[in-house]
Parts: C-alpha cells; structure tokens; sequence
C-alpha cells in the first residue's frame, strides 16, 4: 500500500493534499475522482452503530439506521470482562461492516473525574487500568471484523461544561498515570485505526494543536501509528493541527481550511512535508477502509439474545439484605415505576442509537413470575404525585416484595452538559420512602448512567444497579431479579455517600474557562482510600446469590528486577450453593516511596465462574509497569527499590490476602548534593554517614544542660539541617564545604 | 532619628557597615565602639521571655531568667478576645523591657496547615482573620511597654519537617488570601517592630533570599517600614538575602557573612545602596530599641494571677452531656492521671522557658472541693500500666465524677519535629475506656498543643480542651471544672475525625524536600465545609454552662459600593442562669462568584459578656476586604458585584442569623473576547445576545426531528460553543468573525 501512496503523493497538488485533510461533509472523507481515491464513511459508536439514514451532510437530524444497542460504557466496564467484551465489540464490527462503515467512532475513555460529567454512561471507569483493559478488548473485537475503531476523546476531557473552550491544567504525573494511561495500553496493544482528539484545551494548547499530545506522547513515545481525527468541530487552528499532527478534521468545512492550508505552505509557514506525513496517514486509513470492506450481514436477533446476555453480567448487585433476592417465582411482586415499563436504555447525545429491538422489565418479569405494576410517578416530572403514589403503596401492601425502578431519567444526563447534583427526581425518592412505610421488602432497580445519592439506602433491603443496559436491559433485569442469571457485576466507579465528598469537587467544574486538577493522582478510589473516607459503595464492589472466599496467595518468587515479570496465584472457592462468577481484583501497594504515591492501585483483575465447592487457582503476571510510577525527571515509568504488598480480594476495602514482593530497580538514579541538601540524605554516603554522627552529638551536647528540646526535637532538627548550617555554626568555611559536597557528588 | 543616621551611614565604612548586617552573638547586635553604635538584645517568645542567664553566646544552653508563662498560642487565639490578648501583650511587655531586652521573638502566625505541624502549639489558628486579629493585639500590647516584637516566621512555614529545606508550593491566590492574609493586617495595623523571616522556600527562593516575598509583599505592597530578622541559621546567601531586604542576620556568623557582603559590593555583584538600606533599618531598630528602654520591674504574682485567669478564658469545654459540669463542690470527685499534678503546660523549643510559678490541678481542685487522687498511667510511657489503672479503677467506683487528666506528654510534640499521627498515647486511651466501664460520669481534661483523635468520645460526658495553659493553667482548669469561672473559649481550629480527613493530608509533609498546597484556599473549616464533611469538633465550636441565643441579625445598609463599610448588629442573649461570655463569629458567603472561593469565611468576632436574661445588640463593621477576593490578573483585592450572605452564630456550622446584602464593585475589569470565547460569555453584550439568540434557534432547527439530544444539551451546547463554530458551521467567514469580535470588544 506504502507504494500506492508514495506515487499519490507524487501526485497529488497541494490544492488536492489540502482537500484530503477535512471530511467531504459530517460523516465521509473528501475523494479525489481523478487520482481514484475514494471516499470511506465514519459513525458515532461506541455501544452500537448511529448511522444516519438519507443524506449525511447534517448533524443527527435524520433517524439512524436500526442497530443493535448494547449496554453503556459504565455497563459494560462493570462487567470486568475483557471476553464478553470482546465479543461485543465483534457484534458492533460485524454491524459496522453490513451497514459498509469504515470506522467506528469509539471507544470513549476518558477517565471519571467528576460523578457529574454528563457523559460518564458512555466512559468505562474511574481506573486506567480497567478502562484501558475494557477499552482494549473493545478495539480487538470490533477491529477482528475489517472496521476501524476510534479511542476517544484524547484527552482530558473529562467534563462536558465548558467543553470547547476549557483549559484542562493537569501535572504531567497525573496526566501519565491517570489520564493518559487509560488510552495508553489499549493504543499500544490493540492498535486502534484512529484516535480522536479532543474539544477542550489540555494546559494551555487545544488537544487539536497539541504537539506535545498528538505527536510526542502518541507517536513517540508510544509509537502510534494510526490517524488522528478531530472530534466534530474540534480543530481549533487548521495549520497548528496539522503541524500537531491532527490529521483528519471533522466535519467538513466548506474548503475554508483547506485555502488556509495552501497559503500557509505557500508562505512557508507550514512545511510540505507535515502536510504530506498527515496525507500519507489519511490515505492509508481510506484505503484500509475499502481493503476491508467486505459484504456482511448479521442476525438481529442473535445480536439482540447477546445484548440481553451482556447486560445481565455487566449489573451491579449492590444491597441485598436478607436474601431478598433472587425472587421466589411464586412470590407476590409488585412492580412499580414508570421505567419498569418505559425504559431508560441509552444516554443522549451522538452515541444516541435506534435499536433494534426493545424488551422492558415488566414484560420479561411477567414471563418469569406473578407480578403486579404501578406506575408509581411520572417520569417526565420531578413532582411526587399523590395518586400515582397512593395506587403503588396500595399495591405494595398487598405484595411479599416491592420492586421500584428508579434511576435518572433522559434529561438529567445527556453528552453535552453536567448533572447540576447527584440526587434522582423528588418524586422518585419520595416514592421509595413511602412504600418502604408500607412494605418492608423494598428491592430498588436502578437505570441512571452514573452514580445518585441514595438518602434512602436504608430503607431498602436490595438494591440492583442496572446502569444503561441497552435494548435487552430490561430481559437483563428479569432474569437477575428471578435467579436466572448469578449477578457478577462489579462497580468500576466509586459511589461517595454525598456529592461534595468526591476528590474533584473543590475544583470541578472550573472558573474562567480554567480547571485544574489539584487532587492530581487521587481520583475515585485513589482519594477515598487515601483519604480515609467512607463511601457509600466503593470501587470494585458488586454483590453476588453466592460467597466466594478468598483461600490463599501465591508467588513465584519474592524478589524481582524490574525487568522481570513475577506469577500471582489467588486461589478462590464458590463456598455457597449457587453457580456464580466472581471478579477477583489485584492491587498493588508501594510500601515505601520517596514520591506521594497511591495508598494501592488496581493492576490486574479476572472473571471467573465457579460452581458450588469448585475452587480455582487464578494466576496473575505482574511486570515493571505494575509496581512503577511516572518519573517526571527522566521521563519515564520508574519503580523504586523497596518492599511491595500484593492484596487480592473482591473490592477495593475487601482484600483479605495479602503478600509482599521485593522489586529492584534496574535504573539507577543519580542524586546530586548542595549545599542546601540535608543530613539524612547524605547519610546513605559513608562520610555524610560520619558527618551526620557527629552533627547529632554535637547537637546533643550543645542542649545537654537545657530542657527546651526533647531527644527526639534534637535528633530530627540534627538529621533536617542543611549542609551549609557546617558554615552558619562555624565547622567549616566555604572551600571546605564546597569539598566535601564535591566528595558526596564523586 | 534619621539625621543621626543619615551622618552614621556616611560615616561607617564598608567592612562596618557589613559587620552591623549580622548578630555579635547568638541574642545581641553587633556593636560599633568607634561611632557610639550600641547592642541590643532579642530573645525568644512568643507567650514568655526566654532570656538566657549568663553568656549569649550559646543557643540554649544556658537555663533562662525566670518569667511568667501565659498560654501558648493556640489558647490565646481560643480566647478570641483581643482585649485579653492586648493585656497579655502589656504583660510580655514590661517583663521584656524589666530584663533589658529591646525585642521579643514573637507572636507566631503560621497557619495550622495541618494538625501535626510541631509547632501548632506556638500557632494561632487555621484561620488567617483571626490569627492575624489575635497576632494585631498581642503586637499592640508588647509594643506599648517599648520594647519590639518579631511576627514570625513569615511566610508558608506551616510544618516542622524538613524546614531548612522544604520548598513550599503554593499558588499566589491562596498565598495572598491564607498564609500572607495572617500577617498582613497584624503587620499593617500594629507595625511589629521586625518580621522573621521564616527557614523554608517559597516557590523556588529561600524565604531568606525572596526578594518578591520580603520587598515586593512586605514593604511595597503593605508598606512595612521596620526591619526583616533571620530565623536562626535561617539566611542561605547573605549577599542575595541584602538584595532582597533581609536584614539582620541571626546568630551571628563570625564574620565569614561580612566578608561576602564586602567582595560582592566591591566587585560590583551588590549595590552598596541596598546594602544601606538594610544599615539604616539595622540602626533604627538599635537605636529604637535604646531610646525606648527604660527600668522596669513587674509583679511577678499580679501577672501569675494574670496568667490565670487568662487560661481561663482560653479553654473550651468541648462536650458536657447531662450537665456534668461545673462540678458541685460536694460531689466525691475521682481525679485521675499524672497530668493533673505533673502538667504538661508548655511546648518544646525555643518557646520553652522558666516559669516564675507553677501551679498543678490537683492542688487547686483540692482548695475547691473533695478530691481523691489515682495516677492512672505514666505519662513518660506509651503502655497501659494495669497497677495504675487498677487502682484508679477502684477510685472510680467510690466516686461520683472521674475528672481524667490526659492530652500529649512533652515527647509527642514540640519545634523541630511534627507528629506522625493525631493518637494520645495508648495508656491514655485505655485507661479512658477502662475507666468508663467503671463510672457513667467522666470528664476528660486535655493538655495538649494540637487536636487529637478522640475514639473514647462517644465513652465520656464531658470533655475540656485545656491546651498548653501556661503556668497557671492548672488553676484555670480547677476555676473552670467548679463553676468559678463559665467558659468561654472557641476552637481556632477543627477537630477532625480521622487524621486523613485534614485537607492537605494528600500533601503532607511533601516529597523530595517539596510541599505543595493542592488543597489551596480550603484550609481548615473552609474544607470541611466545602466538602461537607463531618468533623468530630468544628471551628468555632465551645460550650458555655449558660445559654446564648441568637435573636436577630440587622444591617444599616442592604446596598452598597465596595468602598462603603455595612455596620451589622447582632442580638445575641443569655437565656440560661448562669453568667457568661459568648463569642458572636460572623461569616460572610459569596453567593455567586466566578472564582472558585470557600463556602463561607470568618470576617469578624467579638466576645462579650451577658447576665442571665440580658440581651446584647453586637455591632461589626464588614468592609470591602471583608467581601473581596485576592485577583490575581489585577495584583489586587477584588470585589465582584453581587449578592452576599452575612451569617451569624456561635460557630462555622451553627450559624442561625442570615442576612444579604448587594455589594456593587466600583473596579470595572474589562474583559477581552476572542475567537475562543464561548456565547454565554458574549450574552451580556447586546450584539452577543442576538448572536446567542438566533445560534440556539439554529442548534434547535437541526436536531429538530431527531432524539438524540434533549432540549437542555441544545441550550447549553449552544450556549457553551466558541464563536469559531460560526467558521467551522459555515456561518461566518474569517474576517466577519474579526470584525464582530472587535465590535464586541470596543
């Protein structure tokens, strides 16, 4: 392909190059009939195909054409299963190949900052390495199928207020191992044919002319070798982008850029050769694009039985007091809630699909069990309704148990704004609190695409998160509700108790057109945990019909290098009566660190069923990256000498096995001493150990008849001076410092 | 003065000149015999004079003159009563100038950052209004008797570890509204003879060598005109330290400083007219300091008795369930712990001095009613002693009330070093529980510097914060406990539940010789109330045995400009029966601000005395400060027009009385459009409006038919887009786009 591009380059006038660099209208590339370069086709994604049917010179304003809609980003990380997902991202790239799409525009990645971020039903976690995982997989299973994917939105945006002109001011530290991280595996690994770039600035420079971005951490540093796309309506600086390298600008623009494009070589102000490496790129995506096209067809129905199957392993079963559930199918059920019968499936906004099929709780309970429905309130208001309440609470006092579904309706979240709070409708809250008066089996469904105050969580007996679930979400529900599929799903983001308790609130949703992520490194569970704070679900949590227990931890060795991998063996039991799957959860923890580091971080996870007294070893392989840190200094991924603990267990408060591992560093870091540096750093250096000695005693004997300063005053004041206090308190004159700093630095 | 002086600097050679820039000694300034240049002499503070008997040229090692030890500067600010603290001031004073000393080395400001910092105790508050109020009077009160004062250490030397070399991060907002904020008014109103400079960096530059911090802030910004001192060994490069306004150089250097000072100037590196500057303020400071001395002497049993009853005021009763105090006199009283007859009354460091008097509880419990006596623990270990606590376990079973002396024994805290943790010593604790399993009636009376956890909270009836009393303070406590004196102190800090609840524990006490100051302005109370956290004690929190209620809250004005002061009257009144004093706190809220600020903060007090059954009208006066915010793009005080809430009550989370005003900003701040500013921001501009006007329509128009968004993402995705969209939408073309934003921004 490389030699048909070279001679199109030949080709091509710089009027032609410059064309190519924008798409020909909202959805397909411009062509070049004369040079037989075609034209390929982009849709939103990521959870289904939103192709507009007719013309494709608008926006959204036509129906898409029908697809399968499966559940959410939130749902489907909740699944931690990178097969399952896989295997939907297959399904949505066999869809993407019927409907001859070159590209689908997904996944969305970007980490949860704020529970608020109006887009957070289509992002995947508040961890990089689950979302890179998911992400991953995601790619692989959509990519195996001859379509493109694109990880987006990269990066930092991870808020929709203020999207397009928001300066995001965010450490390179946290950035690295937050931010950037949950793209990073899953580019570098799973290759996805585009990436594309953000609206909002990331500090200082639009993600769309962001060399530093674009070009020094994709391409270089992780040798990305695909297409840069801009989100629609990103490019902020046409010449800038390209010299960025944001290759391919979305929607078209009427040539306006491309006459900017031109003039600028012309003046010299954009080299040839950077238009050229970004023509080169987006004429190898057009013509992967029609190499592997190919004539598909899918089986809707199949598709829809998977979507069903899906979303019952991507639920969170967060409460369930006295095994309330599974329901008996003879049980008297009251159902009540507008959204049992009319539900709420998908977010708003371009990931917006028209599925193919729509099943609702109510119907498929009706099919597994006696049930009974009210509507209970209205969806469309937030205005508790006395009548609708009465008929539910009549119900409810007639029933064994009451199922409420609840959750966030249409327009409290939608890609394009934030939630203003975390609370669901008044009437929706009242409602629960009214029935849990009248019967005292309350089990709460919830349908919302991220997390709500739950005010009333103790007047519940259970509580099923069901998330977006996509079209087959309501089958979902039913069969957990009635025991036909084990809930194995596991929260992916932290649900604080109040709103104001997340990590981001002191500084979210920014002022001036500027947010700055302060609380750096701890997001979600990250500041939770370090912080020492009760949640009110924590991350990696989700409930299950049977117990697992935790039998034992393993390694292959317990010391390392760095450049050596180290085997993990967990081993874990179904010690109750049920089949079920239990996600087993690794993290991590840096004993001791010479840098502020996470109390613990996620590195590995697996999904593993069991049936009743089955156990099963789970193996693990943890590598450098594992145990590292971002080094800003040398600019790369650094672990340090020392003592690491490995904690296995089924959330991130529940690790009961633990086992420490030594890893050595392979990479030496020089430190440079002055004069300001203190004793305790040079004690690790033979003469600064004998100085520090003596500077000690000296103290001590210069405070031996006082009692200002205890022993301890004395030793840490000793220990924390600086070397130049040997000149302040009259040991030694300049030169002979200057020495003794030369011998230490030797 | 400045004649004589002027004809001093003429007169003085250069090596003079340099020698005056430097102590002779560890207390005293160097001497020019050949001009009749006289030494004076400093010594430390802040709560006593520490004056070495004997030679000065040791740091210490000397005992010191004995002098009247008041409460340390956490029980002050916990008076919130600047007239007490004035006397105390007076009292400092004439002890000060009775020994021949010109300065005392206090008071100290530094903000609690945190609540291990080692020195807290020495500290006022979190709050920068009230310990910069409290620090303004105990300035005033020192100063009347002719002798100097030393605020200290300016500036961000909010921890103990690693002070010679930590740099403090910290951006120019919070630098201005919290940790200058606690000098500023002090240095401005009450004109402290010197500032010390504090050991730490501050953004890059040893506060000893910061031009920007000791010139730029100090002197022109707040027109300080009195002298900067060292913090001992605290100077890193003398000749940078001259050009940035040090000073006076502390200890002295044995001429090696001098010797740099004359090279620089000589070989050009320092201008010998900054080098005067600082001569000229060295010699007003001497000669100040001699034509205000004067023979003095004090009675050291009227400032004992002064000492106590100013404990008295400082203490906070914390928690009294079931009025269990005051104590009736013939009650059988159990008193337990060593602390009661061995008190811990001071800290450690160069605050640590010889008291003229020393008074234990238990002694004055004994003059006030029937006590009986058990030690409980030794306060010199950590581990539970079962003899001890034995034996106080019977004592308790005969007794009607058990008073537990417990707190910080001298080891845990002290300059020099911080706590690694907010626990009391496990004795303690145990003994506490053990203790009330044996008696429902325990009353828990803390010495200590800083707070503590308090697991044993929810065990205890009552509990008195006593802090570091001085030494009187056992008498206060004994004062306070048998209802001769109603308490009246208030937090000047928060109490949280868990250590890591503390706003900057994410940051603390940094890495690699960094701190940074993420948390920025949410320091203290404006964290916990920003985040809505629970706290085991708030802000402003302290009991009183009688009742206040807050009846109304009026202002004379409910407009204003911001150059107008507003006089609010508060109605406070004693409805329960007993006599006391109540301290009235009044917060100020922005209700809507385009900059991030806290939730509410503390803009003035006043404590004040009523009757049973008398009702006061309290007048504040609230200027533009108390409504503004530091801008940092104006390198000013800012206030923005709009509404503002005054708050009322007895501390930051019980604040009854509420009241709003308009504040109206006379500084305009022209704001600049540009191709990346968003509609809502153009809306304010009648072309903007229209502009706005007709793009939601259009956004509307084109989503018409479709669902994918609802009616909220089109407005604020609208409202929310840059004008570039109207290019990239094809509305416009580049140079209409021009031509409007230079309509907008004429």
């Amino acid at each position: 392909m490389q030699e048909k591009i070279n001679k199109l380059l030949s080709e091509l006038t710089l009027e032609e190059k410059a064309s190519l660099c924008s798409g020909k209208d909202f959805w397909t590339t411009e062509p070049i009939e004369r040079l037989d370069i075609p034209s390929i086709m982009v849709t939103d994604g990521p959870h289904g195909l939103r192709k507009q049917a007719g013309d494709s010179d608008h926006l959204g304003v036509n129906t898409s054409v029908p697809s399968t809609c499966f559940p959410s980003g939130v749902g489907l990380a909740s699944s931690w299963d990178r097969d399952l997902v896989e295997k939907v991202g297959v399904a949505l790239g066999e869809e993407t190949q019927t409907e001859n799409v070159s590209v689908l525009l997904g996944p969305a990645v970007n980490i949860k900052r704020s529970p608020l971020c109006g887009r957070n039903f289509e992002y995947f976690s508040e961890d990089p390495y689950l979302s890179t995982q998911i992400a991953k997989h995601h790619i692989l299973g959509v990519q195996s199928q001859g379509v493109g994917t694109s990880i987006k939105h990269f990066a930092a945006n991870n808020q929709e207020y203020k999207r397009m002109s928001v300066d995001t001011l965010v450490d390179e530290r946290t950035l690295r191992e937050i931010y950037l991280a949950s793209f990073e595996t899953a580019i570098k690994e799973a290759k996805p044919w585009t990436v594309m770039c953000a609206y909002n600035k990331l500090n200082g420079t639009y993600c769309a002319d962001n060399y530093k971005l674009l070009t020094e951490v994709l391409r270089d540093d992780w040798g990305y070798e695909g297409l840069v796309i801009s989100d629609w309506g990103a490019e902020d600086d046409r010449v800038e982008g390209i010299k960025a390298g944001m290759d391919l600008e979305m929607p078209g623009n009427g040539g306006l850029n491309d006459k900017k494009i031109v003039e600028a070589v012309k003046k010299g102000i954009l080299d040839e050769k950077d238009l050229d490496k970004v023509v080169r790129r987006i004429l190898e995506l057009v013509f992967k694009g029609i190499e592997n096209a190919r004539d598909m067809n899918y089986d809707k129905k199949e598709h829809d039985s998977l979507a069903r199957k899906v979303a019952s392993e991507c639920m969170v079963l967060l409460k369930n007091n006295d095994k309330v559930l599974p329901l008996d199918k003879d049980k008297k059920v009251a159902v009540v809630g507008e959204l049992a019968n009319n539900p709420r499936y998908q977010g708003g906004g371009s990931s917006h699909i028209n599925p193919t099929f729509l099943h609702n709780a109510l119907e498929e309970m009706e099919k597994l069990g006696t049930v009974n429905f009210a509507k209970g309130y209205d969806a469309n208001v937030d205005d508790p309704s006395q009548k609708l309440e009465n008929e539910a609470i009549s119900l409810a006092k007639e029933s064994e148990v009451v199922i409420v579904f609840a959750g966030l309706p249409d327009r409290y979240e939608s890609e394009g704004y934030d939630r203003k709070h975390m609370q669901m409708p008044e009437n929706q809250v009242h409602l629960i609190e009214e029935l849990s008066k009248a019967n005292e089996n309350i089990v709460v469904v919830l349908f919302n695409g991220s997390p709500i105050e739950m005010s009333w969580i103790n007047s519940v007996k259970a509580v099923l998160e069901g998330y977006l679930g996509g079209q087959a979400g309501g089958g979902a529900v039913a069969d957990i509700l009635y025991g036909k599929v084990n809930p194995s799903g596991k929260l992916a983001e932290t649900f604080p108790i109040r709103l104001n308790h997340n990590p981001s609130s002191l500084n979210y949703p920014g002022k001036e057109n500027k947010v700055s992520y302060n609380e750096g490194l701890f997001v979600g569970y990250r500041y939770y945990d370090a912080k020492d704070m009760d949640t009110l679900f924590p991350f990696g949590h989700g409930l299950s019909y049977t117990i697992f227990e935790y039998i034992d931890i393993e390694m292959n060795k317990d010391e390392i290098e760095d450049s050596e991998n180290v085997e993990v063996t967990v081993t874990v039991k179904n010690t109750g009566d049920t089949a079920g799957k239990e996600v087993v959860q690794l993290y991590v923890r840096d004993i001791e660190s010479s840098v502020i580091r996470p109390v613990k971080e996620l590195k590995d996870f697996a999904k593993v069923e069991l049936v009743p007294g089955e156990e099963k070893k789970v193996k693990f392989i943890l590598n450098k990256r594992s145990f590292a840190y971002y080094n800003v200094d040398i600019k790369d991924w650094h672990v340090e000498t020392g003592e690491f603990q490995i904690l296995a267990g089924s959330s991130v408060v529940n690790l009961p096995l633990k086992a420490n591992i030594r890893v050595n560093s392979t990479r030496k870091i020089k430190k440079l001493f002055n004069r300001n540096s203190t004793f305790v750093e040079i004690a690790g250096h033979p003469v600064g150990a004998m100085i520090v000695k003596q500077i000690t005693e000296n103290m001590k004997q210069m405070f031996n008849d006082s009692d200002i300063f205890n022993e301890n005053a004395l030793e840490e004041m000793a220990a924390t001076n600086t070397l130049r206090s040997l000149i302040t308190f009259g040991a030694m004159n300049e030169e002979e410092l200057q020495n003794l700093i030369n011998q230490l630095n030797a």
